[in-house]
């Protein structure tokens, strides 16, 4: 199956790689000429995961139009900021039945989109449409360390092709018929490392961690819950599973960020220092909109927002947390 | 209100602490009448949390009669092995009302019964019974480090009950009415943290973890499902939490067992180097005992069995899970 592969950061490299291994012939773009054709010249990315070596069926260009003209299928790994400029285009490009998989996180800004919402309102055929997400740290996935995702759409048979695609004995994927779960998991779980990161940089301790973890699992599920989810999912690889992954690693972004802000570390800081882009910062923002849209508390989240964007002190955030009303585990669900 | 804490070890004594710290009258039951009077007279447990000062409120004694005679209720926090025995032994000095709280883990070895199970055949009542778990390093809830945890009871009154006595600001109590799916995920978690530690010990990656945790609870909550329990709880406090705070963390005997059995340790030098039970080890085999009873596969558990009691090699456990058939990501619950 001849497979376009959208993106040529670290995820997109090591999802095209996974499936030029499988036996796909795949397009990977990049937006870069220079680093598609050192791809194409080398069979490495100079970018990202530069020590591993490309299968060499994997071909790539700088130009869309190429790379999607004869796909069969579409795999999206773009950042997340650009998602409805790039499914416009796309859609002049592919036909109207060509599968897409969504493999980057993130909720719109403005609107609270979530990817496939965005994907149906450009490109059409909510069928066959399918979202990826799981503890997928791309240099593990890349050289063959075991890890697991989850391929989640409306129709189980866009799942099951997605899933036969990329399923390899070191890399299990399963599938789901909760997409607005998974990413609506795939969105929130970056504001939790902040908070986890927030902890332990108070100096707590991993109990705090595991209850925030859990908590935020708990919050996600009501999200879910009130989006028509299926709760349970935010127990699985998009949820727990990649909560877990990010959470665990000291090298998380997200998590690091919050350990450093909770020790005089400000966001324009941190973000010029380390030349990154802080998720979760952004997403407590986005994730306000959804909680307005769906009447509901989010207070680890709530508090995360308050934290960067609105003065509030430590001290306050803890309070607010700590003293909220005896409940029982799950409510709201 | 007067509560009798039946055990003295580390988890005993800060739950006792927690209780008089709320304002209870606490009754400390310590197996060693050295103990009970240096607790007496110094207000500080020699053998477990000694640098922790302790309420002044707490009395102590060696004779369980004299520690259950006043009891309003009683938390129970003996070692699991002896559970029967002390259940029976508290049934003729406690009144057949007198709520009752669970605060230890695991699965009776031969009968494969849980701890409530146990409770209500040597002492009746099984609405006054609950269980307490969750992500709760003894450690840190000794000092007010913040941390969550959960009390589940067929009755709300008895929850309720439990909650009241030990919620503080930096101790959050939440509740639940599937005692028997929180009594299972406290017996499954030391398993999956045995598998957590092989696979690190094997050289796998934080990807390799999460989906280990992750599909953890997956193959808990189909066991939750089939005792009637909800696969919920899976991703609450006793579930995830308990599973997260115990993986993530260095000290944890399980996954250290874990990470040395991968290099060539066994379990008899383990122990007896360590001083130590490791509890995920008899576990994964008490709940073969619920495999065979509910007539379902916990493939995780069965590898973890497998290597350490059946001679299973590290190869061909990686095999058995890596090549299972491809699956939804939550079936049979």
């Amino acid at each position: 199956m001849t497979i376009a592969v959208i993106g040529a950061g670290s995820w997109g490299t090591a999802l095209a790689q996974a499936l030029a291994k499988n036996g796909s012939q795949v397009s990977l773009w990049a937006r870069r000429a220079s680093v598609a054709r050192a791809i194409e010249s080398s069979h490495r990315n100079p970018d990202y995961l530069s020590s591993v070596e490309l299968s060499s069926s994997i071909r790539a260009s700088s130009d869309l139009a190429e790379v999607a003209r004869e796909a069969e299928a579409v795999v999206l790994v773009t950042p997340s900021k650009v998602m409805r400029s790039t499914a416009r285009e796309l859609s002049r490009l592919v036909g109207p039945d060509v599968p897409v998989l969504v493999c980057f996180k993130g909720v719109e800004e403005g609107t609270g989109c979530l990817p496939l919402e965005v994907l149906e309102q450009e490109m059409g055929g909510a069928d066959r449409l399918a979202v990826l997400s799981g503890p997928n740290h791309a240099e593990e996935v890349a050289v063959g360390i075991p890890a697991a995702t989850v391929v989640a759409s409306p129709s189980a048979q866009t799942a099951d092709l997605f899933q036969q695609l990329f399923s390899a004995p070191q890399f299990r994927v399963y599938t789901s018929s909760d997409a607005v779960g998974v990413e609506l998991c795939a969105a929130a779980k970056n504001v939790i490392a902040i908070a986890v990161g927030l902890s332990y940089g108070v100096g707590y301790g991993d109990n705090t961690a595991a209850m925030l973890i859990t908590r935020g699992m708990a919050e996600m599920s009501r999200l879910v819950s009130k989006a028509e989810g299926d709760p349970l999912t935010c127990m699985g690889l998009a949820g727990a599973g990649d909560l877990i992954a990010t959470c665990m690693s000291h090298h998380s972004r997200n998590r690091r960020f919050g350990e450093a802000f909770a020790q005089g570390m400000t966001l324009d800081r941190f973000s010029e220092e380390t030349h990154m882009v802080v998720e979760g910062a952004l997403a407590c923002r986005n994730l306000a909109v959804l909680e307005r849209r769906y009447r509901i508390e989010l207070p680890i989240t709530d508090v995360v927002r308050g934290l960067i964007w609105e003065g509030l002190a430590i001290d306050e955030a803890r309070d607010a947390l700590n003293t909220r009303s005896l409940k029982p585990e799950f409510y709201g669900i």
